[in-house]
């Protein structure tokens, strides 16, 4: 198959990582003869410091015309004090709004290789922990109005949180269809004994979901929900949130799992086409030393291949040879323990390749 | 000492609860020769039932009229149905602005006798958990603008988040002299990649810490606090955060204690009088029967004497109690382990007032 994929390198680790994913991808060109094309982005800081902003017209439309995007991770401490304009993050939601993807798939997931890494007590790892955020990514208070004025002699700010119900409907059926996949439970997270918009997230996620009387719906108030994901991790199989809400569980999530730097992302919308990055950061502080992990990366090129190019099989052999990878030893350093063998980024990526 | 004290017992476990704290506080009276007298409000959804809304003007007046005010908890899913301009929350809500208590101060302590309960990893607790969570109470999403409407024959739902400068200066200096009373140190949580408000939260947190030049500020984006929360709490001192954030926070950081059921909560405003309540909720599944935890609000009524009325031996002594109560194994069911006596609510407070 042809596929034309946009690269994005982006800033601090990212361009190492995606690399080695790139690396990866051949690999899976050349065993299953598919012939992928690359196209590099420039997007994020490095972009502002070449064109002055951090998501270029032709960068956007690299990504548009693409059949796919993988992303590094773009923004660092350098760009902290650009205008609020341009900031490199400007360029993720850029692309997010514009491509129309608006849910973020987040697997909370314990590699069994890496169970002692996850923060939590063992008898709690050991009732499981594997789940799905389902995350609303094109709408609440992250794209409602922002503005920021003076009244009376004092600054005064304000951020729109604003919900139109078929954007609570449609990230609702990725909820309930991912749940299909599953094992048929969403909980739905909200803050309803506050807010307006969560009220109407309730009300039409109910609606929804008399369409799926397979899937069991429960409501969980945002709060109780970052108690429960670390009380009981095991009751959950998919949590569907909007944006903000789901930018702070989805990260506790991860966390939870021990393993930040081994964790994908899909961002999906309407047609197949997405966007797939690992969940970590740019990580300025160990950028250009080849020790970054790119394993997040990796499997994130392999959900693209499964959710955008319906390639299951070569999905399954990437994830399968992530998985012998760990499980004979092989290491990078932020998830290194004794007696296992420490690899630099590049060498992780050789060594996964050698495996498939 | 003369004081009047505004007891709302509410729903659920509420008034099972509320009662052992007054047993307690009838000790310190005897004890200390204070004389306090205690006004009994109605307010919650138990007001809903009897005045069709949960803060009535005497409810409220009597609040306004009290030195301090102490809450069991309010809500249920009776009233999960009732329009939301009468909700039991809303009674919380009404007394926190109407009081002008925009500081909410939550302790996340763990008791070395209860370590064993938390749910991270033993070396994590090691390293010590004992951090204070300072949230901005009155303003943010919860207070702005909410509105649903139809547009284009579809629901459309608003709420709008807002912060004035003097809403986050003052809670900023809450915070600084929090940890000017502990170790020094402040992490300011936004979204200032994403928020105006955020933005404006941050820069005016900078400006008031020129104020404060012995104590060290640090931000910290709301996703990754959710992270560092269970990956290492040790390096917390004081978190400050606006009230949605802080929401969500604040009860992560119970939860990681694991031992929600004893952390009590101080609401405060310009003035001494304040909102002392435990931080658990009403519990309805297990109320009436005698085995709620009072410990929570036992120690919010310690909290209330110390902060409120000054009395910080008066506090020692009911801290002292309540660890030498847990150090002998006394436990009520929640927190019972295997080889400990385990007591009912009342003979909870029973024992607490016999060991003061
Ligand atoms: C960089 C930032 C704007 C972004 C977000 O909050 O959405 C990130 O935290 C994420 O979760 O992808
Ligand atoms: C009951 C609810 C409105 C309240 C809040 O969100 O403030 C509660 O969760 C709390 O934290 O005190």
């Amino acid at each position: 198959m042809k596929k034309n994929i946009a690269v994005i390198p982006g800033d601090g680790i990212g361009p190492e990582i995606v690399k080695e994913a790139v690396k990866v991808l051949k690999a899976i060109e050349k065993k299953y003869q598919h012939a992928f094309t690359y196209t590099e982005v420039c997007a994020g800081g490095c972009a502002i410091d070449k064109y002055g902003k951090s998501l270029p017209e032709e960068s956007l439309q690299a990504c548009l015309d693409s059949d796919s995007v993988l992303l590094g991770a773009v923004g660092g401490p350098k760009w902290d004090n650009v205008d609020p304009s341009i900031r490199p993050e400007k360029a993720l939601l850029g692309i997010r709004k514009e491509m129309g993807l608006y849910a973020n798939l987040r697997p909370a997931k314990i590699f069994p290789q890496l169970a002692a890494a996850s923060p939590l007590r063992t008898d709690i790892v050991e009732n499981g922990i594997d789940f799905m955020v389902v995350r609303e990514l094109t709408g609440g208070v992250y794209f409602g109005e922002k503005k920021t004025y003076e009244v009376n002699g004092e600054l005064y700010a304000t951020d729109n949180m604003c919900y139109y119900e078929h954007e609570i409907k449609r990230i609702a059926h990725t909820a309930f269809q991912t749940a299909r996949k599953r094992n048929h439970k969403v909980i739905s997270v909200d803050k309803a004994n506050v807010l307006d918009t969560s009220r109407l997230w309730r009300k039409v996620m109910h609606e929804v979901a008399k369409e799926y009387p397979d899937v069991e719906l429960q409501d969980m108030l945002v709060d109780n929900t970052a108690m429960q994901i670390v009380k009981n991790p095991a009751q959950f199989d998919v949590i569907v949130t909007e944006n903000m809400f789901g930018d702070i569980l989805s990260d506790e999530a991860s966390m939870i799992t021990g393993s930040i730097g081994l964790i994908p992302s899909a961002s999906l919308g309407e047609s197949k086409r997405g966007m797939y990055e690992p969940i970590h950061g740019s990580a300025p502080d160990i950028a250009g030393q080849n020790i970054a992990n790119p394993i997040g990366t990796i499997l994130a090129a392999g959900m693209m291949l499964k959710y955008a190019f319906d390639m299951d099989e070569e999905n399954a052999v990437i994830e399968k040879a992530v998985a012998d990878v760990l499980s004979d030893g092989y290491r990078t350093g932020d998830i290194m323990e004794e007696g296992k063998t420490k690899l630099f980024c590049d060498e992780m990526g050789d060594k996964i390749v050698e495996y498939i």
